[in-house]
């Protein structure tokens, strides 16, 4: 059947129920890849650490700097392309290890930005979906996420499959994540109370999403899910930003998803919740012992992202259909965006 | 008069008028303590510079960013306070600059994330508006903003003050910013044109910024100000993120404020702009042949975020009026907010 022919929201439905069996697959094959990458990584002994990403693959990214920073102990930062790209910046890159994600690896402005950190002296490397893209090429050390196609435009499986692979380079050792497939396949069988969220959230005209360090980048990520496929304003803070100004336009009215798996980020949260709450805010919680269930026993909190983003994703899903989008089919957007 | 005497709207109006003033006292007054700062950087020579802030402050950080790549040449990130205060994270920072931005000095989580980053061996700088502020004391140095009391809780002045601080510690040198304060005057002078969009905006029910380069903090500080005053959903992208799934959110009811002043950065912003030509969106323009006037005659590009911020800022302060919100006093915020 080509694309054209599925029923509205069939292959996203299909890819957010592929993720256990390609975390699995991941863990089992890429075991060799990563202690590849592990190795030459610690040759390397990078002083700090630059990411580079767009989109969905922004939000691994993000998750991998929290990574690099706890795990590493070094200091990171999220390279902004367009200072390679436009304003030909050439910083010394010696002691930097460089990492791209991208999803299709066919990003001109991180092929760049990548080719360039290469040239000034980073050791690069590229964690894409497809070994054969030029990213993957053009990186000194490449690691595949072996998500297989993903087709619908909104990116699920291989997001969850890009921060398993960042963990296992960047953190792998620290943690066993054996239990994590099963722990995916758990999460995603809480669907039934994840569509009664979205009956909830029918005629919601933007929505706000929140959480503290590791779950930031979920909420980010969800923030992004709900855009693409619900065309809704979504926009994630992190707990301590929103108190910083955007706490002003939340209301009854504007929903607000928590992330709050138990950890210390679920913990630093806790503040934030209770002024929401002081305001009227609508919160519903992500995790916990009252929220959206979350399967994250046995898990370490750093590996919560890769679980906890499962019921946002199906929320997108149904809010999508709810509201008669095909979260498929994005309208205005492509599968491989080009900019640069 | 006590704050609550003031009519609504006057603190943040007068602080958006002080604005020239103040940039001027900055470039004369701070000049010795910028030419200390650049100095003891240039001895220390870090190879890597770490920014943190919160709210508009992390918007002054992340113009800072692009400074620091396309200046000195040295690769940077903006910090998770999280990873230090909340994972305990002790990084090696010898050879990092650590700068934290701050109106009050006295965001405790800020406070505790320069305290560990110097114990962790980093240079300390801090830029604040209050030099007997908590943070201005922990920091090795020390710039002082010098913009008076802010008290609307909306940043105006206090951000440009950052900006051109960060500027002149940063990448002084490179540039004379004497024309500044009387580009930030003329382009104050537009406000009729202002006023103007805010009338069309008034029943808006959320907006998206967008911009490249240097421009995009502007983005991020226009749609935090926004939020802050109208409590209206606004959000701020990239103009490649845009593209990356938040295009699909926009249609002829969300308006866009393109922030594109002549340089690589707005060049840049062209192709995204086309796209949303394409899609039928509602675009304003700030800076440029048809935009809202931004006076940038004789300033290097890098200097362009210090005066198109301005018509933005009188934006937000319309739009609130017309909405019959206080912008002086948003719901639910405080000036000083301490978030760990």
């Amino acid at each position: 059947m080509s694309v054209a022919d599925q029923p509205a929201g069939a292959l996203m439905a299909r890819e957010i129920a592929e993720q256990p069996d390609v975390l699995e697959r991941l863990l089992r094959d890429g075991a060799d890849a990563f202690a590849a990458a592990r190795g030459r990584i610690e040759r390397f002994a990078p002083r700090f650490v630059l990411l580079a990403a767009r989109g969905t693959s922004d939000h691994a990214a993000l998750y991998a700097k929290y990574l690099v920073e706890t795990r590493l102990g070094l200091p990171a930062g999220l390279v902004s392309p367009s200072t390679l790209t436009l304003y030909g910046a050439r910083p010394d890159l010696a002691d930097v290890l460089f990492v791209a994600v991208s999803q299709s690896g066919r990003s001109p402005d991180l092929l760049g930005s990548l080719t360039t950190a290469r040239a000034c002296g980073a050791l690069t490397l590229a964690v894409t979906n497809d070994a054969s893209s030029p990213l993957a090429t053009a990186a000194e050390l490449h690691v595949d996420v072996r998500a297989g196609a993903e087709r619908a435009v909104a990116a699920t499986k291989t997001y969850t499959a890009q921060l398993l692979a960042l963990h296992e380079v960047l953190a792998g050792g620290h943690a066993d994540l054996a239990a994590l497939p099963e722990a995916a396949a758990r999460t995603l069988g809480s669907v039934e109370q994840v569509a009664e969220v979205a009956d909830r959230y029918r005629f919601a005209t933007s929505l706000v999403t929140t959480a503290r360090g590791y779950s930031y980048p979920t909420a980010r990520e969800a923030a992004l899910k709900v855009m693409e496929t619900c065309y809704l304003g979504a926009q994630a803070f992190s707990g301590a930003d929103l108190l910083h100004g955007p706490l002003a336009m939340i209301d009854a009215q504007v929903p607000v998803l928590a992330i709050a798996t138990p950890g210390a980020g679920g913990a630093a949260l806790q503040p934030v919740l209770d002024r929401l709450r002081e305001i009227g805010a609508d919160v519903v919680h992500v995790g916990g012992a009252d929220g959206l269930p979350v399967a994250t026993d046995g898990l370490p909190e750093e590996a919560h992202p890769i679980v906890e983003i499962l019921p946002l994703q199906q929320l997108a899903w149904h809010m999508a259909r709810a509201r008669g989008t095909d979260p498929d089919r994005p309208r205005g957007l492509a599968k491989v965006t080009e900019t640069w």
